[in-house]
């Protein structure tokens, strides 16, 4: 090992927040607590599970320490995160099911958490939305604290870290370390566990702090201390650079910055082409911690937002007061330009408050989204009125996820009748006119979008599960990679179908799947006719840079020609030429 | 439980086989051996390694007997269920492994087994297809055959018994009971597990012998020995009935009787309306066994032949003249009508010999059918051969299931050229006109089904898939069956495109789903212009009829008004209205 010191390593992972950092690698003891199984005779049981509970609320204390520091440092809206964390201590599975399982299998504390936490594993796995699995980072973080407090491990803190420029290396981060970190002291992080759409990258990304994860043994290797890189676009690390490659990522650092600076110019510049056409431009968020950077990047309103985490890592259900204040404190911060509200978008495992069980052989193809909310009215009804409601803080519009034929949009435009009557006759203040759309994302809904059409005032597109379940490739699965095709002619072919059925009925046509945010797609968004793009509130500038350099008549006579492919290949290197030999120096 | 004896009960559960069966209820000793783990000192080991290999040999000695008193009853083509049973016998994961386990943890033979079949078991239920999953019941029941050897319990066989019309009561059935049932002594069977596509319930249908399976706990009610009437068609199940049912029963009996042997009376008329428009009717078959049953009702060929069986419950991959030979039986036996032979159609985790289990998240949409064949080119290859070579002894043509798109199809059809081409050269005679289709079952195929047109010489419309993917609706999942809807105005305007294509290009468009079964659907079938429609050959009769009182030109009318309704539901009613006005006794 002594000898690797010196030499130049290269290491991959994920890039899960973009930008080049260079600094001193910072290895924190965040490595996980080993738990040794053993026997408890009877008569120690009552004293293991007051150790469980005694760390259980000198967790409590840590956390609250926390929450001071950072509502000092950042401000009171970060603050749901340690709240998250606190709800999870407070969960009776993980506190009742913890000391359960000391009584039953008469084990120490430490192995009954882990056998507890095994459990929230199984059931995370079984969660079929990428960035709903990965939630269970933060019940694992959770543990670890806890296990630290049993066995007498210091957690150290981020925001104690005092020199500058370190690139923290670590096992985990959580939510909770991002928003400590101070970014003139921490210029970048990496980690062994995580992925892109942890809720860990994703306030990465909001504050613009470089990341690789998922190196999964970056921690074990000897390299606290040594000059390093990242790369938080490729995923790409390196220890110990040569001059050579230093000079080089120094110069791709200042490049990425200039060009970051170039891209934030256009911020008040209006989204519209050359000839004139306008596309409003939004964000998809899911945190208020985003709406900065929303604003920040020149966003025009939010496109999606998703209100799933309300629901999640957490005892109970929100009630509607709950619900209401965190949609209203989204809409008033967007005020005056709209919000899109999506209604609940996950599978019912996740909606029971014991965390209930219930395996479905296709998650992708089960109870959730529309068919859940419909099938749980109170749920239901009850984040309808909070929408409701919160409609007037500012402009809010509604849509329904998931939706596969006309019966789905009737019955829930029915719910939501319901509740603008109750909401009536107990004379509560709502918006009377919200606009109701739905996503377009399950196949039916595109060969009928001439019938739906007809139902609603907007259709938002979602393209990450129309092209799932349109090509029936689940996008999780690395081994159909190759068959996850955006621009296959099937899926031009419906995207064309859904935007010319919204015009043909004179209603709004969305984009908000990954597809919005890729530059590359632009121009076929724009020839095809979409009103609105919806994406990650970085893309927004680059998106913008390609659409006020397009004509609105090159780009449908682009989308005319490259329906005449009978390849995705084929479409794919079509729209590569023509888009490079035109903005070729819009894509650096 | 004594007074219960006396009494009329009622018992409901999945309708395996149709048919009404009146009889003697005769509850046969197959309920589960119990099995009770306990430790076994190390010096034992040897000791319970050598009874469990007895056992199976035992187990060996009994399928070998059986096998001949089948091939003296029934003929030789009955005797691949033994050999299935055989070929568990000889796996090695069943083998080896349950020696490992007995090692390894030092329990008794009987937990070490059952603790075998756990895995065997877990593997199964990972399987996203009906059929195959229910394939884990060969498993069990050669388990339980060893298991019984090693505790000493006596399996009883089916053809000891010895008086008239019984109905046999059971845990379970496995293939080779059903095989030596003999008509005149059983009159039907009712079981406890089972689902409707498990392999007992497909002989039972081809032997048709009226069966109920799916009940649970029927063997733990005291009914040995009572009067019973069963219905296969709806699953319902009385003991003791009351006089006034039985004569109902009776009557019903009579009627279905009748009705079956006036269908059969179609069986040599030809499959053509009332204006002259002719049909092809096949069946859908994966067993030889069911060519007689197809031949009986009148089938004009194989519409379907899948070949999932031949890699199924065995450890290693079937080789080229294995699958030659099994090919060849079929097409020889159908001749000169023609047989269709799908590719496989199965997961990727199925294919490995040694079991090697990879989970995936939603398999529906996973590595599977074509995608595995082409990533597999080896196994491919060699069921390709054998197909072509399976040409020449009768009428074949051949078809890749889960077609999403052109590259797809033309990456298949290069290697069906470059075997070609080995054969060829090796100078095997093979049928160098075979006609090549595809599976439309994956929504882009429908939507790009005037490209693919150019591409094959027919299409076979997979409709249990196509409606799943399309509506996003997992059809194993019984929270969605309300959304699982044919007359879907999507799924309906689907079928126009694929027909509307297929014709088009002047090829043929087949459909081989369960909605081509359907006596119901005949009308829309005729009206969209299908060509042939493949089904279990049970339901040819009933769908001749139909078609032989139908016109085409009214059927397209009806398919005219049946596309211009907005919900499933206006256009179920406006079917079911309109085909029981043109219809009604045919649907007795």
């Amino acid at each position: 090992m002594g000898s690797a010191r010196s030499e130049t390593r290269v290491f991959s992972g994920i890039g899960a927040s973009p930008g080049i950092a260079i600094g001193t690698a910072r290895v924190t003891d965040r490595s996980r607590v080993m738990v040794v199984e053993a026997s408890v005779p009877p008569e120690d049981i009552p004293g293991e599970v007051v150790r469980f509970t005694a760390a259980l609320s000198r967790s409590r204390d840590d956390l609250l320490a926390l929450k001071e520091s950072i509502a000092a440092r950042r401000g009171a809206e970060h603050l749901y995160v340690v709240d998250a964390h606190l709800l999870i201590l407070d969960d009776s599975m993980l506190r009742q099911g913890t000391i359960d399982l000391i009584e039953r299998d008469g084990v120490n504390a430490e192995a009954a958490l882990k056998k507890n936490l095994d459990k929230f594993k199984e059931f995370f796995a079984g969660i079929d939305d990428d960035y709903l699995r990965e939630r269970f980072g933060d019940v694992e973080t959770v543990v670890e604290r806890i296990l630290r407090h049993m066995v007498g491990k210091r957690h150290e803190r981020i925001d104690a870290i005092d020199e500058g420029k370190r690139l923290i290396v670590a096992h985990d981060l959580s939510p909770t370390d991002i928003l400590q970190m101070d970014k003139e002291k921490v210029v970048g992080f990496v980690t062994d566990l995580g992925g892109k759409t942890s809720h860990t990258s994703i306030l990465a990304r909001a504050f613009e702090i470089p990341a690789v994860v998922g190196l999964e043994t970056i921690t074990v290797e000897d390299i606290d201390g040594l000059p390093i890189i990242i790369d938080g676009t490729t995923g790409t690390i390196v220890v110990n650079p040569s001059e050579e490659t230093f000079r080089d990522y120094l110069r791709r650092k200042q490049h990425y910055d200039y060009l970051e600076q170039e891209l934030l110019k256009l911020k008040d510049l209006p989204a519209v082409t050359l000839d004139g056409h306008s596309m409003r431009l939004m964000g998809n968020i899911e945190f208020p911690e985003e709406i900065p950077s929303l604003k920040g990047h020149g966003g025009q309103g939010v496109g999606l937002y998703r209100t799933e985490m309300l629901y999640m890592n957490r005892p109970g259900l929100p009630d509607e007061e709950e619900q209401y204040r965190a949609y209203a404190t989204i809409v008033e911060n967007v005020a005056p330009e709209p919000v899109t509200i999506r209604t609940l978008d996950i599978g019912g495992d996740k909606l029971a408050t014991d965390l209930h069980l219930e395996d479905e052989m296709n998650p992708a193809m089960g109870l959730r989204a529309i068919r859940l909310s419909l099938r749980r009215p109170e749920v239901f009804k009850s984040q309808l009125r909070a929408i409701l409601r919160a409609g007037c803080k500012g402009s809010v519009r509604l849509f329904f996820p998931m939706i596969s034929g006309i019966e789905e949009v009737r019955s829930a435009k029915a719910v939501l009748r319901e509740c603008m009557e109750e909401l009536r006759s107990a004379g509560i203040p709502f918006d009377e006119k919200i606009e109701t759309g739905i996503m377009i994302e399950v196949p039916s809904a595109v060969t009928i979008a001439d019938l739906l059409a007809r139902e609603v005032d907007f259709f938002s597109v979602g393209t990450n599960d129309l092209i799932q379940y349109s090509l029936a490739i689940d996008r999780t699965n690395e081994h159909l990679a190759h068959l996850y095709q955006p621009l296959h002619p099937a899926i031009l072919r419906s995207l064309k179908t859904v935007a010319d059925a919204a015009h043909a009925a004179g209603i709004r046509v969305c984009m908000c799947g990954e597809m919005a945010g890729e530059p590359l797609y632009l121009p076929i968004l724009l020839g095809l006719g979409f009103d609105e793009l919806s994406m990650t509130a970085v893309s927004i500038p680059r998106v913008k840079k390609i659409l006020r350099r397009a004509r609105r008549s090159d780009a449908e006579r682009l989308v005319a020609r490259a329906l005449t492919f009978a390849t995705a290949a084929e479409v794919e290197s079509f729209v590569k030429s023509e888009i490079s030999a035109r903005f070729s120096e819009s894509f650096d």
